[in-house]
């Protein structure tokens, strides 16, 4: 089974060109370190539109297969931040956890970090995660949930994963 | 009154006796060497069903009269666990403190404990908690949450638990 | 733009008289503290009553020009505490960071802190922060999320708030 990972990148000015989208390549990087096994890609860059949002969640989802989705960018409190909004009305289930491990990663080095409303969840077989819109705040939320990524995939009937073991170690309970 | 609590074995394997329930019987365990106060236990084994887990929730609560009715099973991504949605579906309140602290003492053990889902609720007079389904993380989660248990089910209108201090201290603000 | 925050004191026994709100006072006395910029204060006593709740948090945030309403009380497993709910019904963003985080910090000082099912949200341009019914508890949630409030203002468009920087840091990202 191929490895493809969605990347998402939701901001309106990245979107329209006004600025470069630093954020995606900030999330392929990163996969790219973490992974020993060959994966692609599937890239979008879109406005803050909650069914735009949505529409390209569940393609990523449920056309391209994707077992993994990972959005950058629109989970904060302004009102054009809404992210885990389309996350949430596409997700079977929400995965609690990961948010809160985020934020109380976050939290270590920005007091901030509470304002970030990243979620994470499942839609069919694939764990969608919003991670921040910042390259550097992007990397220290992956480096704190990845660990636990490829066993949830697992989980949900999708590919094996190997990961680097000196980049991140992927936990696999045993038995 | 009389403490009476609920242990609901949630298994698709166990309920139809492919393998032994060890998780409710370590339940019932830790119970015994919690508290000091006498208690009746009301078990259930059941398959991983919304309906029958709802049903069985529901009986325990409002038929069997039980403060506290601890589950074990269906709380991870898979598509077969659905253990907190039926918590949800049947509490008045959930108590989002309760899976915030299992999560985080799990997360000392191992990284994947993101990956549960439990939650905790208030059904009328009773408390509701969804534990891991391991006998090991069943224990941490236990020793991480239930101090807080004789005061919330004392707030809710339930029975006086009196427990072994040495093995766990209830915690009753003054005034 | 004129600093204006709402107080709002939400218990029975205050609300009828039967005791001095001595919470609503606590909080008044730890934004004084913390703030530089003048500020105007909204208060109201109110009972446990879900609809009279939710109307108190509406007329504060749009009539009033509340940029941060502070609501004490109510956040417990008990039948008639209903402020989460209350807050929720009328915000349009829940910040889940803000009870995660006050959670956090009370569990370091009594380990039924997570029995408060204490939120934040955004509606239209104010931030709702439920906090404890006690004083001390008060200090020590607000102590722990208010860096993150002013910048969380500007955010949704509010006044831009100075604190005295020795008792509490607000922390605006750069760039």
């Amino acid at each position: 089974m191929t490895i493809r990972i969605g990347i998402v990148t939701i901001s309106d000015r990245a979107s329209t060109g006004v600025y470069e989208d630093l954020s995606g390549p900030a999330i392929r990087d990163t996969i790219n370190a973490y992974l020993k096994s060959p994966w692609d890609e599937v890239c979008r860059v879109i406005p803050d539109e909650q069914p735009v949002i949505e529409a390209a969640l569940r393609v990523l989802c449920d056309e391209e297969g994707c077992c993994l989705v990972l959005t950058t960018g629109g989970t904060g409190p302004a009102r054009r931040d809404v992210t885990p909004e389309a996350t949430a009305a596409v997700c079977d289930k929400i995965m609690d956890g990961f948010g809160e491990q985020m934020r109380a990663v976050s939290l270590k080095f920005v007091p901030t970090a509470i304002l970030s409303r990243q979620i994470a969840g499942i839609r069919g077989q694939s764990l969608i995660i919003n991670l921040p819109g910042k390259p550097k705040s992007i990397r220290e939320c992956l480096d704190a949930v990845f660990p636990a990524v490829p066993y949830c995939v697992d989980l949900i009937g999708g590919p094996f994963m190997e990961t680097n073991e000196d980049v991140v170690k992927a936990f696999r309970p045993k038995g």
